[in-house]
């Protein structure tokens, strides 16, 4: 049975407390969606920030949505060395001993001491397709991107739930060593 | 038998000729060397350059000697979306039909109308690794590089020759998606 997934490619992006929402854009500010992501309930927010590392810095980061209870900030490896943050890669939600960062909105600015990584690559999958492929929560698998720059990626992290829909989660620098584009298709081989 | 081979990740760099290098240094200008690469007599210059997309720029791209009949910048595909250049992947040297760029030096500035690509990843081989371990110029290999983000590259071209020292050249996308480092090394596998 052909394992195909289709493949979300992740630029750098924000998560942010509510806390630091209201920090960032004004006292009882609320994110306003911009457009849904493939996960429910998630969406790509109008609100953008500055996020400043020790060598450089990048403008108009992408807030994503709903608030969560911690700020990630998830760049690619490549940005990590471009602004002098040394980030590791990491799944999300497990930002402990990670570095921190400071974040600019049009109302102010915060520095959290934690919570720059590098998103671990990662499958979400809806339980049904999960059983039907025999494919556990946590599992790692390998999965190939096709095209001239082919490639077979290990380690892909398999997360499963009722609340997810089919999508592999890779950032621009798996996707462009891949010559992969949001929207291609994988397949899993084991 | 286990073929390893030592990993060089080459950033963003820009291959001369002598005419350009006049231009943008200034008349019977020749290049100076920092500092000898892998393969033999090639080396990375003292000299820089800027280069100018149409959505940005980088400075201080450094140029590799010793020169060469046609100029050639070599940039990632993450560097290619940042300064808007739609750089093909192509082997070094096979540049009918890429795009050009604007290269600013000191002493003046030189439009080129082909020339940016992606280098396609390869391996060099001195004549008697290829030979050792039955491999022919041109061929297409699968290469592992291991850890946490590892991952095999398909379609890895092998270059043969005398005047080559074994050496995986890879782009800073690609080193970034393995999480390899320049002295790393990989693992031909096919």
């Amino acid at each position: 049975m052909t394992k195909t997934v289709p493949v979300g490619v992740s630029a750098r992006h924000i998560h942010v407390s509510q806390e630091h929402v209201e920090i960032l854009f004004g006292k009882g500010y609320e994110l306003t969606e911009f457009k849904p992501l493939s996960q429910p309930g998630q969406y790509a927010a109008n609100e953008t920030v500055a996020v400043i590392g020790s060598k450089g810095q990048f403008d108009k980061v992408r807030i994503l949505g709903p608030v969560r209870p911690e700020t990630q900030l998830e760049i690619s490896m490549t940005d990590s060395f471009a602004i002098g943050v040394k980030a590791p890669v990491r799944e999300s939600g497990s930002i402990e001993g990670t570095p921190g960062i400071t974040i600019k909105g049009p109302a102010g600015e915060v520095t959290i001491d934690k919570g720059v990584i590098v998103a671990a690559r990662h499958i979400h999958f809806h339980t049904s397709d999960a059983a039907k492929w025999g494919i556990e929560d946590k599992q790692m698998l390998k999965v190939r991107l096709g095209g001239d720059r082919g490639l077979v990626l290990e380690n892909v992290l398999a997360r499963v739930s009722d609340s997810f829909a089919l999508d592999m989660h890779i950032d621009t620098d798996e996707a462009n060593a891949a010559g992969a584009r949001n929207g291609d298709t994988a397949e899993i081989i084991d």
